[in-house]
């Protein structure tokens, strides 16, 4: 059985147990930004259940123009006020730069990727830019409720960043 | 207490019972795409486990640029080759047309969003589409292993698309 065959029986048991049907507005009021890092079960790490929260996630946690857009959506469409950034220890992101990465790609396809060159220094100055980034947007209106975190993928802990 | 400071508690809980650190690369060799809506635990509907799947969340799972980055960093450095794309049922990004969000914004800000345009069509059609636009792009390269599914707010279910 393929990979996603068993994911897909995995959802018959989780349908089987389904509840009500929720809104769409998250309950919490929350937007989590974090990495697509596959260590981060976003909803166990943070104890919310369905319906809680938007979860945004990329490569990175970068607050890139999509990022931006989904938090004008998030706040401006379904009411959430408050943004949880998020970054990792040990992110697979922090093995190569951004320009090798790019220059890779060019020479391996023979296209120029159009994406924003990004700096990954260490997941403090990380959640620092980024939310740098989202209060500097004039796109994003509720920014006073935006607080910062770093997830140690080896203990499992948030530690709070001082912006 | 705030939203941030219970989560941060129930973080805590989770700490306890963390188990070794797992490494970076992801154990089903999948990265899943799927909307940022509240409703979508993503590990549990799917039965996914911590370091099984790298998970991307946007409004309304669309594949931006931001996504193809993501994807190109998951495949090319970070060895997954297989795509799980998921739209879902009332989606609160077709309540709206994307001009009509735009234009909300230039007149309430007073800057243009940088963003490009986007359809919001039907649900099968948002995952063709995302379908589509992952297999068009040089930068991804395991294209042949891309699925897409609609999951059901109401029923917890997904169903498969045919492309």
């Amino acid at each position: 059985m393929s990979v996603i065959d068993a994911l897909v029986r995995s959802n018959e048991v989780y349908a089987k147990q389904h509840g009500d049907m929720l809104p769409p507005r998250p309950a919490k009021r929350l937007a989590v930004l974090t990495c697509m890092d596959a260590r981060l079960d976003v909803y166990r790490l943070l104890g919310l259940a369905e319906g809680d929260a938007h979860v945004l996630r990329n490569a990175g946690a970068t607050v890139t123009d999509d990022v931006i857009r989904s938090l004008a959506v998030s706040q401006r469409l379904l009411d959430t006020n408050e943004i949880l950034a998020i970054s990792h220890t040990d992110c697979g992101m922090r093995t190569f730069s951004d320009e090798e990465f790019r220059s890779d790609l060019e020479r391996q396809t023979g296209h120029r990727p159009p994406w924003p060159s990004e700096e990954f220094r260490d997941p403090e100055a990380d959640v620092r830019a980024s939310i740098a980034r989202i209060k500097d947007s004039p796109f994003v209106p509720h920014t006073e409720g935006v607080r910062g975190f770093v997830f140690d993928v080896g203990t499992g802990r948030l530690r709070e960043v001082t912006v």
